[in-house]
C-alpha cells in the first residue's frame, strides 16, 4: 500500500476539536491558530497526512481533515438565516444542478445556497446571483474566495423584479420574501421545461406563489418540507437526540412551459400521482 | 428575446402526461412511443421548444422536457429498493460528492445512487461500484448508458469483504446488508479523513455498525434520518399529502482517521454539540 | 390466584381475527357472526375467560378481547371522516374532558369524537352534539347506543350559528368548516377561562381562524399537528413501517376570558414560551 | 343570560402572566403570591369571575383560569422526566383508562402520569403506583395532594419483579428500565385481553422487550412514537416554530391473552393490517 496523502501549503483544513467545535481555514507558512483549547501551528498541520490526530500547544486534541461541502455550509460565516444542508441537499438534486449547468439564484444572502450551487456545477457551470444589498454580496464573495469558488459566480446587485440578465439557465432557484412578484422575469430566464425552485418560511407565503404560478402559467407545482431528525451515537443506547429543527422553510417546485403551453388543469393535477 | 432552444434527435426527454405518467427515452427519428392515452411520434417531438405540449394520436396531452437527476431517479427501471430521493441529495452533499471526486458505492443494485453520484461526479470525476450480483450490475450498467453516463462507472463483480482495489478515494458509501464487516476494507480504501457512509433499513443494524465503527476507529459518527412530507397544492386549501413515506432507511455517516490517530472518546462524543 | 373473569351474555366484546381484522358486538345468547373466515357462535364466546382464543366452524382462529376505547374508534362505522385516536387522546387531554365534565361539541358527525367525549365524562358528565345533519346524527346515535353510552349524549340538530343552548360548559369543541363565524357563540356557552378547540385541515382555515380568535378576545391561542408513527414489530429487524398517515388536521387552541379582560398583546404572545 | 361563575376560596387556580408563565395554587384567604412581576393577594382573586385579568401590585397583568390536566401536566413540580402530554393523552385512549377503571402503573416517577390516570378513573376508579424510590412517591403523593386527587391512588413502595398485589386490573403501564423483566408479573396482575403498555427511550430497549413479549405469550404487539409540532400562531405569517421535541419515548402496547391462547404466529401479525 502506498503512502497515505499529505496536507500541503495552501490547502483548505477543517481542524476539529474532540467536541466537534469547527476551525476552516488555508494552510499557510508562519501562522497561527488562535483556540480556546490552545494555539495552533500551521507548519505543524502541513505535510503531514490527512485525517492526523495533532495537539494545541496546550496538549488538547484536534483533528485535521479536509472540509466537505457539508462542512463549509454548516460553518460559514453569515448575517442571515441559511438555507440548511438539509435542504441545500434536495433542492441541488430537484433543480438537477450538477457538472456544467448554468444557475440563476436570489438572493444572495451569507451566501451558503450559492456556495453549494458553485461546488455543484464545477469548474464549467455558471452561478448567478442576484441580491438587492452590495454588503450581503460583499459577504458571500469573501465566503466563495475563502474557499477558491469565486470564478464560477457572478454577483448581481439588482432587484429581480426588473428581470435577469441571463436566459436559457437551467435552474432558477429564489429564495426572497415575495417570489410571486417575480415570475414573468423567471419565465424569460429560465429555459421552458427546467426547474425552477423557491424557500419560504410561510404557509400564507405558499398560497401566494401557488395562486401566482397558476396564473403564470408554471406547471407541475409542488410544495414540501424536510424533516432531519438525528440520533445519540450510543450503539446499545440508541435514540434520536431531545430536540431537532422542526422548520427552516417550505420548498416549492415548478417548471414554466414553452409559450402558448398551458398547464394541466389543476382537476388533473390534483388527481395527479405523488412523485 | 432570442428563440426558445430546440429539442433534437439524440436528446434524452422526459414526456409527462397530464397527471405526472411519465416517459424518458431518446429521441430517434421514425420511432414512435407506445403509451394507454394513444401514439407519440418521436419526430413530432424533434425540433421543437423544450417545454412544448404536444398530442398522442388521441389528442391526450403531453409535455415533453429535458429530465432532471430528479427525474431519472424516482423513473428508473429497477428491480430491488432504491435510494430515495429525499436521501439521495443529503448524501451527495454529506459525503461531499462533487466534480472530479473519486467515490467508491456498494451494492450497486439497480444503480439509482450510482447514477446520482456519476451524475454528481462530472467528466472528470469516477464511480467505483460494487456488487455480487452481475444481474444487478446489468441492469444498473443499462440505466446508465440510457443517460449516458456509462463511461463514468467502473463496475466490480465483487464481495466488498475481498477489499477494494482503489485506493485514495474522496468518498464511500455502503447500501449492503452487513456493512460493519467491511469497515477494514474501508479504511484501506478511503483517504483519512474523508467522509463513509452507509444506508441502513434497521435500528438494530445501526447498533451493531456504530460499535464495529468504534472498534476501527472510525471518528465522528452521525446517524440520523429524513422525512419528506409533500402538501396538496391548492392556495386555498393548502393542507398536507394524507399520507407519505415513514421510512426508507437510516443514514449514517462517519471519518475514519490516519493509522494511530485514535478517535475522540465516546464521553467527549457524546457531548459535542450536533452539527 | 382466583379464576379469570368470564364473559356474560350482553357484554360488548371485540373479536379479532389472527390478522387483525376486528368485529364488535354484544354477545346475544342463539346469534352467529358471520365472517369470510366461517361462522363464529356467541354461545361459544359466552362463559368464558377474556382473552381466549376460539374458532369459527372452519377451524380459523379469533381472539376474544373487551373492546378498548381504542378499538372502538378505529372500529367505528362511519359515513365521514372521523376524527383521529392520535387527535382524540391528545383533544381529551387538551380540553381537560374528564369524569363529570359537561362539554359541547360540533359538528357531530360519526359520533367518533362524540364516543370519546360521552366515554371520557362518565356517567356524572354530559355531552351536547350539535350538528345540522339529522342522519349524521342518526348514524352517531346507533353508534353510541351500541357501546351504552347514549345516555350521556344530547344530540342537538341546529347550526351552530344560531348560538348553544348552554351555559358554563367545561369545555367546547368545533369540528367544523367556519369555526371563526361561531367565536361570539361560543364566548356564551363556555366558561370564561375554560378551553376552546378546533381542528381543521388546512392552513388556510388556521389563519383565519386565529384572526376571528384575536377579534374575539380569546386569549393563549395555540396550533399544533401530531405524527404518529408506527413500528414493524420484529425485534431483530425493528424499523419504522413504511408509510405513515402525513395529515389528518391541524389542532388549534385558546381560551374566551372574562367579559372586559383584553387579552396579552400578539408581541408578548409571540415571545411566550411554548408550552 | 346569568351571571359569570365566581371563583370562591379553597378552589385550585392557574395564573397565567401575559407571557404565558404559569402558577398553579389554591386561593386561601390572606395568602399572597410573589412573582417577579409583583404580588398578587389571594383575596383579589376570590369572589372574581374565572377568566378575569388581574393586576399585581406593580401593575403586571395576569390571567385568572381553571387549570386543565394539560396544565397540572406541564407545571407539575418534578425531579425526573416526566411523561409528555402528547404521550398522556394516546396512553389513556390506548389504555382506555376512563371513569371506574382500575389501573396499574410502575414507577410512580415525579408522578405525572399517575396524576393523569387519576384524573381519568374518577372517583369510581383507582390507580395502583410503583415505585421502589419512597422519595419519588413523598413527591408524587404531595402533587396528587396539591390537586385533591390522593384518595384515588396507592402507592406501593416495592420493586414489581416482586409482583403486584392486585389481579384483574383493567390496564397496565409500566414507566421502568427492564419492563420485560416483569411481564409474567404483569400477566398475573392484568385482566386477559386487556391492554399493557409501556414507553421507553432507547430502539434496543425495545426489541428487548418484543422478544419478552412473544416469550410470554402477549399478543398484538405495537410500537410508535408521537411527534407534536407546534406552530407560531400569527395569522399572516403562520409557520411551525424553528424546534421542536424530538424525542420523549417510544410506546409499546399489547395484550396478555387468556392461559394457553397461543398469539397469533410472528408471521400473520407481520402482514396484519396497521390500525
Amino acid at each position: 500500500m502506498h503512502g497515505a496523502p499529505l496536507t500541503r501549503d495552501g490547502d483548505l483544513v477543517l481542524l476539529l476539536d474532540a467536541k466537534n467545535k469547527p476551525f476552516t481555514f488555508r494552510l499557510q507558512a508562519g501562522q497561527e491558530l488562535q483556540t480556546h483549547r490552545g494555539v495552533v501551528r500551521h507548519n505543524d498541520l502541513t505535510g503531514i497526512p490527512w485525517g492526523s490526530r495533532v495537539a494545541s500547544h496546550l496538549g488538547q486534541t484536534f483533528y485535521l481533515l479536509s472540509p466537505s461541502l457539508h462542512d463549509l455550509l454548516l460553518y460559514l460565516p453569515r448575517q442571515s438565516q441559511i438555507v440548511f444542508p438539509k435542504e441545500v441537499g434536495y433542492l441541488l438534486l430537484r433543480l438537477s444542478v450538477g457538472p456544467g449547468a448554468r444557475v440563476i439564484e436570489a438572493g444572495t444572502g451569507s451566501g451558503a445556497m450559492t456556495l453549494a450551487l458553485a461546488w455543484a456545477v464545477g469548474p464549467e457551470g455558471h452561478v448567478y446571483s442576484y441580491d438587492r444589498r452590495s454588503d450581503m454580496q460583499a459577504l458571500a464573495g469573501r465566503n466563495l474566495a475563502r474557499v477558491g469558488l469565486e470564478s464560477r459566480v457572478t454577483f448581481q446587485q439588482a432587484s429581480i423584479e426588473d428581470g435577469f440578465g441571463e436566459t436559457d439557465v437551467d435552474a432558477l432557484f429564489l429564495d426572497v420574501p415575495d417570489p410571486h412578484l417575480a415570475l414573468p422575469q423567471v419565465r424569460r430566464a429560465l429555459r421552458p421545461g427546467s426547474p425552477f425552485g423557491a424557500i419560504l418560511p410561510t404557509v400564507n407565503q405558499i398560497s401566494v406563489l401557488l395562486a401566482a404560478m397558476e396564473a403564470n402559467e408554471f406547471a407541475f407545482p409542488e410544495v414540501c418540507e424536510i424533516l432531519l431528525r438525528f440520533y445519540k451515537t450510543v450503539p446499545q443506547r440508541l435514540r434520536p437526540l431531545d430536540r431537532m429543527v422542526a422548520h427552516t422553510g417550505y420548498l416549492v417546485f415548478a417548471r414554466p412551459l414553452a409559450a402558448g403551453a398551458g398547464p394541466p388543469s389543476a382537476e388533473d393535477w390534483a388527481e395527479a400521482e405523488p412523485v
